[in-house]
């Protein structure tokens, strides 16, 4: 598998045009984009040219809002899933972000909500009217799924005569629509889900908005970058290492994810499924905290329980977001949070290192307590989710990669090879599970220690930490996973939120530093705050398992008190 | 490993004296008892003759009674402690259900609960002074755990050295202490955990204290025997096939099975540690069903989440059981309930069919709803089970008993061979996984479509079972576990009660039944209902993921309702 097959080019070009092909001739970009160096930043007034100032109106509202106005008529769910339409359309032509496109179902979908709301003057769901975009695992009716691979397109997961080509939908696209959302597109991905960049060699590179020559991170990069250019009000990914957070921190958006169990993922493809170690989750991603809490809330309100026997019964608890948000003062109770700025092996660089100080010192202004986080190492939690994603040898990445003979991307063949080798056997992923039980408990134990610790008493409430020592990847530059699977190996619940932007005025190279190993001189040497400029920098809060509630109110509590700033 | 070791049985004869000699004079029986077929029930009279009229009243109360007595300090807890250590004693002399014994650090807890009571006049906590059984997987400070294995004597899991040996406390023993209660000993189970009866090279046989010709189920069995014998007010048991259940109905008592995550499993010896495709789960058995609910309650109450990291943050929730219990009429709600009243493999002998039928006719007159359960098969579910039973070739049991040289009891034997054979391939454990996923997804699809056969509209609330075509296991005669390995496939809520026992006046042998195949034949030809007289006979109510609270609450409005028939 080493070489390449004749024919998947073809087949990816075809299906890469066929793709393009169904934008509208009038959505189409008047003459090529720019390249990423002359026009990095594609996002505000450059992607605004493109669209009418109702358009513009409707696409930059967040989720929760545009929800209030097409639940009280004020707004058609037509015009507002044909707006997000159109943006979505320019979006992929300046980043590449989309996989599938069903604009035609979408707005026919958002035309019968519009009849039934005329009939019966109520909105039809929740979620009446709003878009809602899914990453290239999730099987809508109408369209394919290729999850990257280039073997999979006139398939069912690279299987043919299934029945459920194009018929098929995944549990959490059936939820959306009887909430009243609008699927719409499908966004890209790297093959394999198992990177941190999204790239295939179907659709491309995907880049970042805010900054094309950076990656939009991955792998959930197609919905960072769909949702940052507002292509998009909110959209699923999903995670087993970062996947959504690093996305998310990269494009300057809000994600979350959540524990595993919380939100159902039956029914969507993935790599390795079954593995069970360290699963793979889904969590929205979206323009607010608020259209992340707004999501949980309506998807819980569907019990997943009662049709994917993975989720867990527990329902929306507002009483562990309703302590927030507020002040020590307002709220006469202080917070302690616990202070992660790095992983062992690399330090931040100078915009990662001032977002993380930044929210340290608001936190601390807002009268809340913060304290050093001295956990069970984060290297060794690294290490075990490395372990599990490797723990069959790669024979199934390296199978769909074969179904076309296709090249496999250069940063996931240094990690899964060019070929698969032996997996692990039962009783070495027994032994694997039992050393992440106690790790898990080990980890436990210390959070429980910080009681001693606090103002309040209590262990911490929640884990501020960076999802990367860079803003972002700079194509082929150097890269690190350590800030992101520590999460993943103890499923914990963790919600990244937008901090600030790079400054090459500010966040100037640091020429005394002193770096810790080779990677983080290869990763600091390469910091550019030129090139890098403008590139978003987010943070990520985490809190323990099942805490999505809290961890959504304290992200809003931050985000909230960083814009009066 | 075919062959035996010299040395182990020796080793084997030592432990199991060292045990009895640690009964003390006074508590042991004045001549040896009679043989299982002078003497088959020891229960009721015959045990009571060893003790005396105050030991016989704190013994046959139930554990909300006695905690109710000790709680006002009526009871001491000392008085409590020291008479279920007295008849413990005398149930292990009956029935060979003890691995260990702590009667002397047991006794002086009571005390130091007493002088607490004394100093307060307030009880410790929700389990003050009740005694406290745990099969012997639970590690206790001051004893050693053998899981029935000869080569753990001396040990910490079969090592030595690891400094955990006779200090180490597994995390729900630690939880009982924190609410007051007081483990007092430890119960027998078949070495490697997988079999549904008590047998090992240490304690040998535990016998069903109503008919000491027959088993008392496993692999809880000691459990089973000793609370039948009310030698404990209540203990626990684990269930990773029917561990919990089928002992519970053997012996005449009550035991549930909770969903994986919901009680705290944290440092307990197990088979196959990390095989977390269909795990083992702790459960509490108990002389009644508001028994098992206190004990769930208190619990819980704990917050096991915070201390073990499998345990999902789920209090209890007295909503889901106070819609009970009640007849239709007294409800204003009519229940639906599930008959499933065999596997697809054999039928149940006379007593189990009488008993189902018992219940059935129940429910009905009770004015609630009884429906066929015509599920997704139960041997695919029982297949699966067995699939995650034997993953591991049997490595790991095989190395347990490699270490002594002990030889394997033969039906365990006739499961896992006489060594090891080639464990699964990662790959094949996550597609196992996979299978296990849409078996599950596919059971709550049809668990769902109930609704539409329901008077109340809702799916039906829970499911009525046998745990095995025959009352208990004859000794040396054949046995069939179907009836129990579904519920740990999907993971679901189970509870088991008495209902009724085996009359040789009633439950006469079907001179016209027609078997279904060989098994089900031998089954069949082997019931006798002379033996088999006096044997309990208990059916298990299943209920969805998670729904404990419910199943308990269904199980005391059954059980209230047969106490009156």
């Amino acid at each position: 598998m080493g070489s390449t097959a004749p024919g998947w080019k073809e087949k990816a070009d075809a299906k890469r045009q066929a793709v393009l092909d169904l934008i509208p001739a009038a959505w189409r970009l008047p003459a090529p984009p720019p390249s990423p160096k002359e026009q990095p930043d594609v996002t505000g007034a450059y992607v605004q040219q493109f669209l009418s100032p109702r358009e513009i109106e409707l696409t930059e509202a967040d989720a929760p809002t545009i929800v209030a106005h097409t639940s009280s008529g004020d707004w058609t769910a037509t015009e507002v899933v044909t707006a997000f339409c159109h943006r979505a359309a320019i979006a992929h032509q300046l980043t590449s972000c989309l996989h599938e496109i069903f604009f035609g179902q979408a707005i026919a979908e958002a035309k019968r909500l519009d009849e039934a709301f005329a009939a019966t003057g109520k909105p039809t769901g929740p979620l009446h009217g709003l878009p809602v975009s899914f990453k290239d695992q999730f099987h809508v009716r109408g369209v394919e799924t290729t999850m990257g691979y280039v073997g999979w397109i006139g398939t069912f997961e690279g299987r043919k005569g299934t029945g459920k080509e194009k018929v098929y939908e995944s549990e959490l696209v059936r939820e959306i629509r009887a909430l009243g959302g609008v699927p719409f597109c499908k966004t890209s991905l790297p093959h394999t889900v198992m990177s941190a960049e999204t790239w295939n060699n179907i659709v491309g590179y995907t880049r970042n908005p805010h900054n094309r020559l950076m990656s939009s991170g991955g792998s959930s990069g197609g919905e960072g970058s769909l949702v940052s250019l507002k292509g998009s009000p909110i959209g699923f990914g999903t995670d087993i290492g970062g996947s959504v957070r690093i996305p998310a921190a990269f494009c300057g958006i809000y994600g979350i994810r959540p524990s595993f169990g919380r939100l159902p993922y039956a029914g969507a493809a993935n790599s390795m499924p079954g593995q069970n170690s360290i699963p793979s989750v889904c969590g929205p991603m979206s323009g607010s905290a608020a259209g992340l809490k707004m999501m949980l809330q309506a998807v819980l309100a569907q019990q997943p329980w009662l049709h994917d026997p993975a989720v867990v019964e527990m329902p929306w608890r507002e009483s562990l977001a309703a302590m927030l948000p507020a002040s020590a003062e307002e709220m006469g109770e202080v917070l302690t949070f616990g202070m992660c700025p790095s992983d062992e092996a690399t330090a931040p660089t100078p915009p990662v290192r001032r977002a993380f100080e930044t929210v340290k010192a608001l936190i601390e202004k807002l009268g809340h307590q913060t304290i050093e986080w001295t956990p069970p190492s984060h290297s060794r939690a690294t290490e075990l989710a490395f372990q599990a994603y490797i723990a069959d040898g790669g024979i199934d990445i390296h199978h769909h990669i074969g179904l076309s003979g296709e090249p496999l991307q250069w940063r996931v063949a240094d990690y899964y090879g060019t070929e698969a080798t032996p997996p692990k056997t039962a009783d070495q992923v027994f032994d694997f599970n039992f050393e992440l039980f106690q790790y898990r408990r080990d980890y436990l134990d210390y959070w429980n220690s910080t009681a001693a610790l606090t103002k309040s008493g209590r262990p911490v409430d929640a884990v501020l930490a960076p999802v990367a020592p860079i803003a972002a990847i700079e194509l082929d530059k150097s890269w690190h996973i350590g800030y992101t699977p520590w999460v993943n190996t103890l499923d914990y619940a963790a919600a990244v939120f937008p901090v600030t932007k790079v400054d090459p005025a500010i966040d100037v190279v640091d020429e005394s530093y002193v770096p810790l190993n080779d990677l983080d001189k290869a990763i600091h040497d390469e910091y550019n705050p030129v090139t890098q400029a403008n590139t978003p920098v987010g943070l990520q809060l985490v809190g323990r398992r099942f805490q999505e509630e809290k961890i959504l109110a304290l992200v809003e509590m931050l985000s909230t008190a960083l814009a009066k700033e």
